[in-house]
């Protein structure tokens, strides 16, 4: 197997030592901030659209066990001051390029994982690299203000021309924050003020002697007895308050105290779903039913739900935009506020820049949440009633970093230039139908295949999952999975037919691999 | 009074139109990656030592009020897509330099509040201006990766020469986090699994099928029975757990759900303190007592105590170190895990690199928290037992940020290159020794002058506060207050004498003008 990994990529390390991105022995970045346009590809016969940029390796190269022994050392090393356990794959940054990762042995892989669907458009992209050059950057970087006591004096054209530019229809205001666990706390945080007030009768209600003198004990009435609904195998951080609200794998929740909230079950979906249209709609209904129970009898009443248009850590699990149109409805119905956990499946990467804009809602939800490939987090809303009704309740030090601000800024600029949304719907489409070949032709191995018609963010179970991944590395593709037993593909947004092709190759020695 | 200021401003606002880091009319940051050596500054009769810099206004300029024109414009468009009633003040931050920081009216103030304690060495520093422009910093910004899954092969090296070369005496591991909160949940999350480690009789011990199903309901022996035991007028941060050991103002909790964790009394100590050392011994000796009791009494068991060396939001409450020596003493006894919350104390304003360094324990604290200052975040241990026990349980996409790691580094570069933390010390000192002549001279308005001996972390409670807080922008000061009636002065580690007599002056100036 080796050999030929070998003898197939000498191409590609021709045109790695070529890239002007990538440096050979030097440490140091050797990057040019020069922005290339698109040019026309002819060299690869897999080319069907040209390449987005031009400084991608041509394909995998794997010239060492992963690790190999300059990892190993500096793993060795790392150890000793930095947990090593969760270690995937030792990094060099600046040799990787596009959709490449490289490893300090001189290893590339194709990368569908993406640092857990965080790498929106690639590696050294010039565009990135750009603005990080440039004096806004350094000064967002060097001069990180307290931004809800001493915004920068075009915050708002910060906001306007980046974050706001994207905001789901229906929501035009953002708060900003560090990453998706705070980013949905803070979504709680006002979704709990929210109700509060309602029960209260307005925000011109003052807070009772009691009120304030037991939330200092952290007893009600002023710390609120409510709760936020989540749904079984959800994900939506690992801080206190997000993690009350995942239910993804035990060893995320062992030994941490959680609050007395709710969980419904989230739609197990049967596959392929034109063979099981009926029995899924029964599935979804008793869902919906068994949210509506709990938002009527729950002992901690709930003020909000939240969900994931995909269930995306808790292994890929997908429903119906009927369903999430009913749990709009049902929400609604009962004064409880919806919040659209975005922060795996937002920018891009299911074909529609929001996964929720799948559903085609009339009635937006109340709250948006964003992280990962935003490269920035926060939550978007629309009520101005979510804006507590004093300053303060909703603060602190930093409120997001503008540094990063600016990046997703970038980032948008990048997807608006080269269509990257459209892109993804295309080669989504293209992508899985070349894995419902490869699920026809090696039965049981590419099971449950999903994802259909959502970009790129398809999955399918594998028996043998975890020693599938591992062996993956050895074919020169570095991918991830989720719940127990699907892998998933996050590609970014600059994955293209060529790399799909390089992909569905790979994966297929793999499944031959583990059979042997 | 405004004449005066304006007069006396007219030198400074010469060498802010000379300063080479300080564009004219454009919006563009115009900064020159030149680091200038120390050199003599022999202009001003207020100088003692030369300035570390010499890109600095030589005073305050008040141009209009604040907020002026042209902030009140941009003000009023923010507000419509970010919540601005805690807006301090509009800020321009390339105009900003040094301790000077400037508004887009033209004014320009002496800083002492320093983004909540948050800038180290000053705006537009050209030691970070230098970090931020190398390709190492670039490289961090535009491929940030999933530190605990894919940690790029130099992390070790960062570490040792950055955030670890300055690690707390007797902990030399260090969890990355994004902010204070964080930084402080997740060590909680360490002390959590240790303790419930523990009690199962070690790492070797497997969870039961019980307490795994349990984890996924919230409920225990899965999710644990155990607290965190906080101090009254303490601040830990805004998220559910950090929030639950939160005690500092009603509006900081107000509505949000809490655990049924415990708190204690902060010693309130009667100012000044040598006419005060046996009520004051007293005092401490019955917070110890009320700590001792809470750890073998609470109901629901604390596994750690969480301290800050001052209270710094709750009112910069300060406690002798004998005080401390005996809490660590009373959390060893009880086998409770001692964490030490230095995002606002940490990083050299204290006169030592860490507050807690003044307390001279032989028995090191278990854990170290800090943000702010660091410009990233995170907490120190030393007990390989604080790793848990497998990988994947103290875990998160990002887990810091890489960017912000270098740019401590280079932060700690210039605190040793230039000792400031000597500087602190010293600086400190003599502004202390000139509020004590101005608390004799206007009784009551700086009263319980508190902070000697701890570097620029002075504080003192004026009847009239708030409005204290205000009037020192119309004389050029931009200062924050802490607790009820604390003004609470933040200077940045590149606070000069010359700096503190302006401090004082204007001190005096707004004082004088509130009598009026």
């Amino acid at each position: 197997m080796a050999s030929r990994v070998l003898q197939s990529s000498s191409a590609a390390l021709r045109a790695v030592s070529a890239s002007p991105l990538i440096g050979k022995t030097s440490r140091a970045v050797r990057i040019s901030s020069t922005l290339p346009r698109c040019r026309h590809f002819t060299a690869s016969s897999r080319t069907m659209s040209p390449p987005f940029y031009a400084w991608e390796p041509e394909g995998p190269v794997v010239k060492t066990d992963i690790p190999g022994p300059k990892a190993q050392a500096a793993i060795r090393e790392l150890n000793e001051v930095f947990d090593t356990r969760s270690l995937n794959m030792l990094t060099d940054y600046p040799k990787s390029a596009g959709n490449y990762i490289a490893d300090p042995d001189g290893n590339i892989l194709l990368d569908v994982y993406a640092q857990i669907a965080s790498i929106p458009i690639g590696y050294n992209n010039p565009a990135l690299l750009k603005a990080a050059r440039s004096d806004e950057m350094i000064n967002g970087l060097i001069n990180r203000p307290a931004l809800g006591n001493f915004p920068p004096e075009d915050w708002a054209e910060v906001l306007r021309s980046g974050i706001l530019k994207v905001a789901p229809k229906g929501l035009n205001q953002v708060f900003t924050a560090m990453a998706g666990s705070d980013a949905n706390e803070t979504a709680y945080k006002a979704a709990f003020m929210w109700r509060r007030q309602h029960e209260r009768g307005g925000a011109h209600v003052e807070f009772t002697a009691e009120e304030m003198e037991s939330a200092m004990d952290n007893k009600s009435p002023g710390a609120s007895d409510l709760s936020i609904l989540s749904f079984k195998t959800g994900f939506h951080g690992r801080l206190f308050g997000s993690l009350s609200t995942t239910r993804s794998k035990p060893i995320h929740k062992l030994d941490i105290p959680a609050f007395d909230w709710p969980q419904a079950t989230f739609p197990q979906l049967k596959y392929p779903l034109d063979q099981h249209v009926e029995e899924n709609r029964a599935i979804e209904k008793a869902a919906l039913d068994e949210v509506e129970h709990l938002l009527k009898n729950y002992h901690v009443p709930p003020c909000a739900v939240i969900v994931e248009p995909i269930q995306s850590e808790g292994g890929d699990n997908h429903a119906s935009p009927e369903f999430f149109r009913g749990l709009r409805a049902v929400t609604r119905k009962h004064n409880v506020l919806l919040i659209v956990d975005e922060v795996q499946t937002g920018v891009g990467a299911t074909g529609r820049f929001w996964a929720h804009d799948h559903w085609n809602l009339e009635d937006p939800p109340d709250m948006v949440t964003f992280s990962k490939k935003a490269q920035t987090a926060g939550y978007y809303f629309g009520n101005p009633e979510l804006r507590p009704n004093k300053p303060y309740r909703q603060f602190n030090t930093w409120m997001g970093d503008p540094a990063r601000a600016l990046l997703f800024r970038a980032i948008i600029g990048e997807i608006e230039r080269l269509g990257l949304v459209e892109n993804t719907a295309r080669v989504g489409d293209y992508l899985y139908g070349k894995l419902e070949g490869l699920a026809k032709k090696y039965p049981g191995q590419f099971e449950n295949l999903r994802g259909k018609g959502m970009g790129t963010f398809i999955a399918f179970d594998n028996p043998q999952r975890d020693q599938f991944l591992v062996t993956a590395k050895k074919f020169g593709v570095n991918i991830g999975g989720s719940g127990q037993s699907a892998v998933r593909l996050r590609p970014m947004l600059i994955f293209q037919e060529r790399h799909a092709d390089i992909l569905v190759e790979r994966l297929e020695e793999v499944v031959k691999a583990l059979q042997k």
